[in-house]
C-alpha cells in the first residue's frame, strides 16, 4: 500500500468548515500539565468524588449485576430508561419545578444536551444569547454549528437585564435568526454570581417578548453555602428547556444528565440524539437510579455542601488576606468558581506559566468569551476540589505571581509605556 | 407567563435546517409496537445479553465499588482512559491489527463515533459513498451534516467495486467534495455479506488513487460461524480509520465503542468530542476494561458465536421451506442478519402492518437508503435475539404474509395493472 503519505498530507484540506475554527479547551490542555504533584490546581471543575460512600456505591451498583443485570447490559430506548427519568422528576420536585417523565430525556452529562440542543436549533449565523464569560463547554457546544454568540456582561445580581435589552432592541423583535438564551442563574460558571429573582421574572419577559427559548443550565443549585434557596426558571415558565446534571450531586464519571422541557422540543432533541449516540448508557442510569433509591444521597450531598462551604471560605479568606488591592473577585453564595478581576492591563493566558512555575494553576478568562479576547485580565480559580489549606497556600502562591506582575506593570507604567483608559 | 403559546407555535420555525429532513429510525418507532407479547421480533439488532454469566458482570464490577472508585466516579479525559484503550489494543491484535493505546479514541459506542468523525470532516454537500442498503445509524449520522451519500450496491462479495469505479470515475480525481468510504466489510448490515479479500485491497487501491479515507466499520467481525478470519482492511492499510464496539461482544449497555486511526484524524475527532460530550462514562470504561482482564470472555464468546450459528441455521432453514420462490435472500457467515429481496412490485413498509398483525416485524429495506426509496421491495430480518423455535415460527408467519401478497399481487399482474420491467 503507497497511500500513508497521501492521506496524510490531504486530511487537513479534508476536515470540515465547523472545526478550522475550533479551539481546544484550555482546561483540558491544562490538565496535563496539572498533573505534576507539586502543583496545587484552582483550574479543574471536578467534584471531590472521594467524598462519596463505599458503602452507596456498592448498593448503587448491586441492581446492575442482580435483578436489572438484563435491562442493564442492554440497548436502551434514545430518551432514557423512565424509572431513571421518575427519579429526575423527583429531584425537580424538591427544588420547585413539577414535571413528568414524558417531559423529560436522559443526556449524557450536560453537555451532550448543549451539544444535542445546538444541533437541533442552530443553523450557521444564527443568535445566540449567554453570559459573558460563560462556560466554555457550552461555547465549544454552540461553536460547532457556527452561531453568532452575543454575551451579556453579569454584575453581583447575575446577567444584567438593561444590557440584555439593549442587545435585544439591536437584534430586532421577531428576528428569525434569534434562537436562545443560555443562562446558568445559580453560581454561575465562572462568575460565581446568581440571577436575581427579579432579574429571572424580567429575563421570562423578555423572551416572550422577543421570542427565544431560555436555556437554563443548573448543574450546582444544589450547592448553595448561604442564603436560601432560588425559584428555578422552570419553575416559572414551562416553556424554560432546563439541563440538570448528576456530575456535581453524585459522579461525573457516570455521565448521565438530563432535559426538561416541552415535548415538541423534547422530539426534536430525541430525533438528533438517534445519529449521535443511538441511546445513553443503560448500566449508568440503572446504577444512578439505585443511587437516588437506594442510599442516603441527602446526607452524603450535605457532606459535599458542607466540605465545599468550608473550602469556599477558605479561598475567600486567603483572596482577602494575599490579593493586591488591585484584584477584585466574586464572592458566590455556592456553586465551585471563584472569578478574579485584574486591571486591564494584565494577560492572564501570559501570566499563566509564571503560575505553573509557582505551582499554581488557574484559567485564563479569555476561555470564556467566544471572541477569545474579552476577559484578558481576568481568570476563574476552582475551590471545590483542593482542601483548605492547599487552596490558601495556592492563593498565596497565585498572590504572588500577581503582585510580581504589578510591580513590573508599575515601571511600564509609571514610563508611560502602558496606558490605563 | 404568558409564553406559553407564543414558544410553542414557533418551534418549529426555530429548528435547524439539518433536522428538517431527518427521518426517525423505523426501528426504534418499532420498539414500541414490537413489546407485545404475542410479536416476535425479527427488527431489533439486539444481542442476547442473557448469555452473560452473572459471576462475569459481578467480577468486572468489583473495581468500580474498590480500588479504581475515585477514576470511575470522576471526569475522564476526552479520548477515554489508557488502561482501556490498551484493552482494544489487545483486542486488536487478535484480529491482525497492531496499534498502541496514542492511536485509539473511546467513544459512546460505534455511533458516537459515526457522529465525531462526520462532524470532524463532513461539510454540507460532500460526498459520502457507503453500500447500499446501510445501516440505517450510519445514514442518520452522516445526515445530521448534510453530505449527499452515494450508495455503491453489493453482491455475495460484498460492495462492487466495478461499481465503485464508476462511482469515482463520475465524481473525479481530487474532488474536494469527495470525503470518505463508509463499509462494514464483516456480515454487513443490512446486508450480511462479506467483503472478498480481493475486493478489500481493491477498496484501498481505490482510496489512494482517489484520495479519500476509509471508516471500516466492524462491529460483527468476531461473530462468525462459517468461513476463516478476514483480514480487516485496517491491518492493510495504516490510514484506514476502524471503528469497533463491545456491544456485540459483551454488552450495548456500556456504550463503548472505539476509534483506531492516524493521530492527525483523532486529534480532529478529540477536538469536536470536547464540545460534544466533554468525555465518555468513566464508570464503563473501567467495567470494560476489567470484563477482558478479569473474566473468561472469550468462553463467553464463544457461547454467543455457537449460540447465534444455530439461530442463524434455525432462520436460514425456515426461510428454506416457508418462503416462496419469489424470494431471494443472503446466506451471511456471520452477524446478525438476512437481507430478503421480493419481487420488486413489493413493498414492505406498507406490508409491515399486516405483519404486525400476523405476529412478525422486520424492518422495510428502504430504511436503509439514504433517499428512503430505493429498497422497497426489499427487508431486514434479524436472528440473535430469538431462539430457533421462535425464529421458525416467525418466518412461518411472515411467509404467510408474504403469499397471501403475492396472490394478490398475482391477480393485479394478470390483469396488467402492475407492470413488471
Amino acid at each position: 500500500m503507497t497511500s500513508a503519505h497521501l492521506t496524510f498530507d490531504q486530511t487537513g484540506e479534508k476536515i470540515a468548515e465547523r472545526v478550522v475554527k475550533m479551539r481546544s479547551s484550555a482546561v483540558r490542555d491544562l490538565f496535563a500539565a496539572a498533573s505534576r504533584p507539586d502543583v496545587i490546581s484552582l483550574s479543574g471543575g471536578m467534584p471531590d468524588v472521594s467524598l462519596l460512600p463505599q458503602s452507596a456505591i456498592k448498593k448503587a451498583v448491586r441492581a446492575v449485576c442482580e435483578d436489572e443485570r438484563a435491562v442493564a447490559l442492554q440497548y436502551g430506548s434514545t430518551d432514557g430508561r423512565v424509572q431513571t427519568k421518575q427519579v429526575f422528576c423527583d429531584l425537580m420536585r424538591d427544588i420547585g419545578v413539577r414535571t413528568k417523565p414524558e417531559n423529560v430525556l436522559i443526556t449524557s452529562g450536560a453537555q451532550e444536551a448543549l451539544d444535542l440542543l445546538s444541533k437541533a436549533f442552530i443553523n450557521p449565523g444564527d443568535i445566540i444569547l449567554a453570559e459573558g464569560p460563560t462556560y466554555l463547554g457550552a461555547l465549544q457546544a454552540f461553536s460547532a454549528y457556527e452561531p453568532d454568540i452575543h454575551c451579556i456582561p453579569f454584575d453581583d445580581e447575575g446577567m444584567r437585564m438593561d444590557l440584555l435589552e439593549e442587545e435585544l432592541a439591536r437584534i430586532g423583535k421577531g428576528n428569525p435568526r434569534l434562537k436562545f438564551l443560555y443562562t446558568i442563574p445559580n453560581f454561575q460558571n465562572p462568575g460565581g454570581v446568581t440571577m436575581s429573582s427579579a432579574r429571572r421574572k424580567r429575563l421570562l419577559e423578555l423572551a416572550a417578548e422577543y421570542d427565544f427559548m431560555v436555556l437554563e443550565d443548573d448543574p450546582y443549585g444544589r450547592l448553595r453555602y448561604d442564603g436560601g434557596h432560588m425559584v428555578p426558571l422552570k419553575a416559572l415558565s414551562d416553556d424554560v428547556i432546563y439541563l440538570g446534571t448528576i456530575s456535581k450531586v453524585f459522579a461525573p464519571g457516570l455521565r448521565t444528565g438530563w432535559i426538561v422541557a416541552p415535548k415538541h422540543v423534547l422530539s426534536k432533541v430525541n430525533l438528533v440524539k438517534q445519529g449521535t449516540d443511538l441511546c445513553g448508557s443503560s448500566f449508568d442510569q440503572v446504577v444512578v437510579e439505585h443511587y437516588f433509591t437506594d442510599t442516603p444521597w441527602q446526607k452524603t450531598l450535605q457532606k459535599f455542601v458542607s466540605t465545599y462551604h468550608e473550602r469556599r471560605d477558605a479561598m475567600l479568606a486567603a483572596l482577602d488576606e494575599y490579593f493586591p488591592a488591585e484584584a477584585s473577585w466574586t464572592r458566590p453564595d455556592g456553586g465551585f468558581f471563584v472569578w478574579v478581576t485584574l486591571p486591564e492591563y494584565f494577560d492572564t493566558a501570559s501570566m499563566l506559566s509564571e503560575a505553573l512555575e509557582a505551582g499554581v494553576t488557574y484559567v485564563p478568562g479569555d476561555s470564556f468569551f467566544p471572541d477569545g479576547k474579552t476577559g484578558k485580565n481576568s481568570m476563574r480559580i476552582n475551590f471545590s476540589f483542593a482542601p483548605p489549606e492547599k487552596l490558601n497556600e495556592a492563593i498565596k502562591r497565585l498572590a504572588k505571581v500577581i503582585n510580581e506582575r504589578l510591580e513590573l506593570y508599575r515601571v511600564f507604567l509609571d514610563a508611560g509605556a502602558i496606558k490605563v483608559d
